[in-house]
């Protein structure tokens, strides 16, 4: 048998993917490097760990798992329905919510469509877009000196980049990596702006990180817009990340088409029950948030004191400038023991992002990096 | 604003696609009817419940869960190469091997090529084919007196039915919803007839159950057919359904191919874990085979008595014929307390699949169905 060049025979849009590329989980790094202790402030994970009435339903669920999940999600569809004041089927349960979005792009998206979306967005909307076949819009984002924003969404770019051929716009509030964010008041203009046929993606994956005023929460806007699905997770403060569930909310209608594309048992069965149950820990989120908090100062007055410049976040992590080409300093970080994360792929060749840690981890960090630069 | 028809705005395969029907989980199912007990054997569940080294890896990681799984699923990777005697690279990791069958489906299925699979097949092939845009060309199952294979696949009608735009056939061995099987000899011809460029996937869900002499491991042909695709679930025999695991194995080439469009972390970390240490204990799965043999022998004697005919099986279900519309009979076996699948869907609107369960299930169902016809 001659050999096949089975690529060729892929999807367009297929062709085109960045093919995967396999990382070690941190016991093998341990021991490739020999290491002792590895702080890893790489995937913006919850530092606090998971809340404790979610850890304790997950556990419940586990001598049951020979059982297939509820396919529907009744129970935790209800619940935050319930919670956002919504009726349940507006939402679309995900292997968190990147699987939302997924879904939102195998919908709407393919070839001869275009989506929209910003420079240094987070990069599952390039990765979905091209997988669809469909085209990319990117929009240039703000420049590194903006006062407000800087890298930051740049709505005017966006939208002057929609035409009768975009289905989709993906856009993220915060934003990561950059941890920059949007107001209210243009937020809000912009998608009043846009065709009604035209999808919103507006991704609030560290929402519940926020805590300025002018902050919008899109789930608000939703009788206002039908074209707009507002994603949410459970990977970051609620400490669920491991057992994937994140969700999707958008008018009736819209959300029916996007649950069309929605994979029987998307959600394993300890997944629903831990987010069912984290919902109801608001003390565990109100600790995370002060964390947070605390930590974005400890960072970013380290930074100060290294001499080095960070984007403005309100998300949990810290985009960082070490004013070099940054893959050297993240090999020498690795070395130390401390996995942050490269944003080369973003656009960003220069930025280190850091996940914000406990104290402790904060301050492991900053020595680290203080020793490395 | 005007109101939108979003579906006029999906993907043409997206379109075409039936609405997901929300089902109810048991306990409202419970509450509805006013049933004290109620017997699922709608599923293909395990009546055994999981390994139970499964389960205690999957408890074990819970307490990590703010952490996300191991994208690469380095271990269960590993274990599963070592076990099957390929290497790391051939393998595809799936939340269920239905993930890896629809991601072989968004590799090579779109508008204006075509899918080979065979009536009576495991719906998913359908359903996959028809959201990527693809064309379906379905091949009329053997006849329901066939003395072979009654409902089986026609591996000549199949092979008929494949052209220059066929990019992938389907072939489940043994098949669900029927439990029918092929046999080495049919079965290698078939897939060495094909033309080289046509990618087979070979859907091995139940292999675990078969005891039969002539039926064939697909994993044997690997390296004799780069195009070959394996899927293989931890769902079924090993008990982990609710926790969504499966895998494929392919050549490398073929592989790499189909882990483009893996979404990340698509195998969640209690998953991954019970999953490798569910493999090592064969004596579960000798234990649930026992008990399949055993129920298999019960509730088709039972049907005898009862005057009922049923498919052959080599699974872990038997599909029964009613011999009259089987909906109503359904229904009031819902009424009994019993829960088993119509599959009228399936185009045998007089069958009712029924998983196998512990002899105490069978027993009840089998009493069920007496009181019900």
């Amino acid at each position: 048998m001659s050999a096949v060049d089975f690529l060729s025979l892929a999807t367009a849009g297929v062709q085109g993917l960045h093919p995967y590329q396999p990382g070690k989980p941190i016991e093998e790094l341990q021991r490739e490097l020999g290491l002792s202790r590895i702080v890893k402030l790489a995937s913006n994970e919850n530092p606090l760990g998971s809340s404790q009435k979610g850890v304790a339903a997950a556990a419940g669920e586990i001598p049951g798992i020979h059982i297939y999940p509820d396919d529907n999600g009744f129970r935790l569809r209800n619940k935050l329905a319930e919670r956002h004041g919504v009726a349940p089927e507006q939402l679309v349960l995900g292997s968190g919510s990147s699987d939302v979005i997924d879904m939102a792009a195998r919908s709407f998206l393919g070839p001869g469509v275009n989506a929209v979306y910003s420079e240094h967005a987070f990069a599952m909307y390039a990765i979905y877009t091209q997988a669809s076949g469909a085209a990319a819009k990117v929009a240039p984002a703000l420049p590194a000196d903006n006062p407000q924003s800087p890298h930051g969404h740049d709505l005017d770019a966006l939208a002057a980049r929609v035409d009768e051929k975009t289905r989709v716009v993906f856009i993220a509030n915060p934003n990561n990596p950059t941890g920059g964010w949007l107001r209210e008041a243009p937020l809000k203009a912009f998608i009043d702006a846009l065709p009604s046929r035209v999808i919103v993606v507006l991704d609030e994956a560290y929402t519940e990180y926020v805590e300025e005023e002018d902050f919008p929460n899109g789930l608000r806007w939703l009788d206002d817009y039908p074209n707009l699905l507002v994603t949410r997770t459970f990977s970051k403060i609620h400490g669920l990340a491991g057992l994937r569930v994140g969700y999707g909310v958008a008018s009736p209608e819209l959300a029916a088409v996007v649950n069309r594309v929605r994979a029987p048992f998307n959600v394993n069965s300890a997944a629903l029950a831990a987010a069912e149950a984290a919902l109801d820990d608001e003390a565990f989120v109100q600790r995370s948030r002060e964390n947070n908090r605390q930590g974005l100062a400890q960072l970013s007055s380290g930074c100060d004191e290294l001499g080095l410049a960070w984007i403005p976040s309100v998300g949990n992590f810290l985009c960082i400038d070490m004013g070099r080409p940054a893959g050297p300093v993240f090999d020498a970080l690795l070395r130390e023991g401390v996995i942050v994360r490269p944003v080369a792929n973003y656009g960003l060749p220069n930025h280190l992002r850091v996940t914000v840690g406990t104290p402790e981890e904060n301050a492991f960090f900053l020595r680290a990096l203080e020793r490395v630069l």
